[in-house]
């Protein structure tokens, strides 16, 4: 009597990072994903960022019975109703634009509609949550926000260090997202955020997106509850519109993959980012959530633990539909809006 | 009586090369130019073009009072109602695409409506005009036509070899253009083109833009009445509607622009393209064509000429209106209006 009507439900994933396949696309499905905001890279320049790109329209080509680009919230909501899943393009760094502002207009363009200011190393706009010390954002930094703003690429502050976060969040006319991470009095973890972080994301309007990654839990032993108790306290602090899902799911991928991702061309030394040297690999997934099958788990996860229908589908993507729907417009289509 | 409705007359350039600024803009509108096909690229390769359009949108941000992107023919027919004047993007190169075939679609999606498959020299698609041996589409060749084809990115051969330009003409499912060059039997030049080709072009359904280079006509000696009858010699053989205009206009630009023109990074030695020796700089023009402003001129000089007031609306801009409508449409929406 009070279960979800899984057919209303909109399912959006603020984050994965998988080598996609068809089968993986087949998962989505199954699980009833609407959309998902998919990693297109993590240290690829300007040029190799093309380069994907340009595969990424293949692959939609090739599977354009199961997906559609995303670029807007209209686009959502045909994916829903054509029983597709959409995908938003973004990366996890600043390093498709190189060193060039213009570059942020010319990828939003081709469909890039968030970026992330910093992966796990300090860039030319800021500085990462693994570096000694966060400087803020840089000179370039500030005009790297200012431009996103305009044209309506979404702010990604995931990675960032504090203080890269706090002058983002101060310096941006608009909200700003962290798409997957937790709270870091919950989950202690650099990769997690504080409390002055957050409370800052949430002055700004902008979208926390609750992780699933294990090591930004308790790892594969995170019970169910837990993860609802995350929920529900970040739903507490930040309140109900403000939390969502960005699971950082990882499937598919090899350790060649987790080399790259961690260490990129920047150290041969063994980096282990949100690892350990304990832990040097891909991390088990917790039984509730080994892909994205197993969404639907998660919405009724949450209903049983007290939370209304209502809140379950902003949580599941009611709030990513509204957020992504008003960040992914230029500030000229807002005007025009207004 | 007899005069030309220039609130009417759609004016459409096939191709110039000028270093834009707002003074030529203005330009521009005194000549009451509808559109043109600037040249974004001569010898840029992916990165570089995505630096170039990046400043092309800036100047498009920076000039909106004057200038809107084109990429559709009901833009070309916005910018005439809005009194503005429609660029369409291109390169004379296929460089920016580098080895990636899938850069086709990206660099279409970024706005990049027209690509001249090679410019001066043999590429990896074909050969151009000045090598010795044309040794026609390549087998990357043949599927950057059919990519094109699919994408809707028109294909230019203005500067490709016969063989190549034979080879493509063939290989297209789509009508092909020569936005600037003028039959060689009456202007002889490697440059120019020799029935065969411009035949071939005829069966196609392909447009040919008549040039104003001076190189390629008699230089700045040419009257307006030998250009005009240019113009009726060419009409006579490929028909009024696949007869317009690319005058190749060069303003603004200087040696050093010269020397990257003629030299890009392929030889440390001068090469002299469609010049020579004894006439190595810039060509002067034709006094009846200085610049934008003058394509009044050309509309007048037809219409004394002996032309009819239609095939002077169609050669002025008429026909490339019809040509780029269909041309920038992708495969799948020409189904859809099928």
């Amino acid at each position: 009597m009070n279960s979800l009507a899984k057919k209303d439900m909109i399912i959006i994933d603020g984050l994965e990072l998988c080598n996609w396949d068809r089968n993986l696309l087949l998962e989505l499905h199954k699980g009833e994903v609407t959309c998902i905001h998919a990693c297109v890279g993590l240290w690829e320049n300007a040029r190799e960022t093309l380069g994907k790109i340009g595969r990424w329209y293949r692959f939609f080509e090739e599977n354009a019975d199961l997906i559609i680009p995303v670029r807007t919230g209209e686009d959502i909501l045909k994916a829903k109703a054509e029983g597709k899943v959409g995908v938003v393009l973004g990366t996890q760094n600043a390093s498709p634009i190189d060193d060039d502002i213009a570059l942020i207009e010319v990828f939003n363009n081709l469909g890039l509609k968030i970026m992330q200011l910093t992966y796990n190393n300090q860039n030319l706009i800021g500085s990462s949550c693994y570096e000694k010390t966060d400087t803020g954002l840089s000179r370039f930094g500030k005009n790297v926000v200012a431009e996103m703003n305009r044209v309506g690429m979404l702010i990604d502050l995931s990675h960032c260090g504090d203080q890269t976060t706090l002058d983002a969040i101060e310096a941006s006319r608009r909200p700003v997202s962290i798409t997957h991470a937790n709270p870091d009095w919950i989950y202690p973890s650099r990769r997690n955020k504080s409390r002055e972080v957050l409370h800052a994301l949430k002055d700004n309007r902008g979208m926390l997106g609750l992780c699933v990654y294990p090591f930004l839990i308790n790892g594969a032993a995170t019970t169910m509850t837990e993860f609802c108790e995350l929920v529900a306290r970040s739903v507490d602090f930040m309140g109900v519109e403000q939390v969502a899902l960005g699971t950082d799911l990882t499937l598919n991928l090899d350790d060649e993959f987790l080399k790259w991702m961690r260490m990129g061309r920047w150290t041969f030394e063994m980096d282990y980012g949100a690892g350990s040297k304990d832990n040097p690999s891909w991390p088990a997934w917790p039984a509730w959530f080994q892909g994205p099958a197993d969404f639907p788990n998660i919405a009724d996860g949450l209903l049983a633990h007290g939370f209304s229908k209502q809140d379950v589908y902003a949580v599941m993507g009611g709030n990513w539909l509204n957020f992504f729907t008003e960040s992914f417009k230029s500030e000229k289509e807002l005007k025009v809006c207004v």
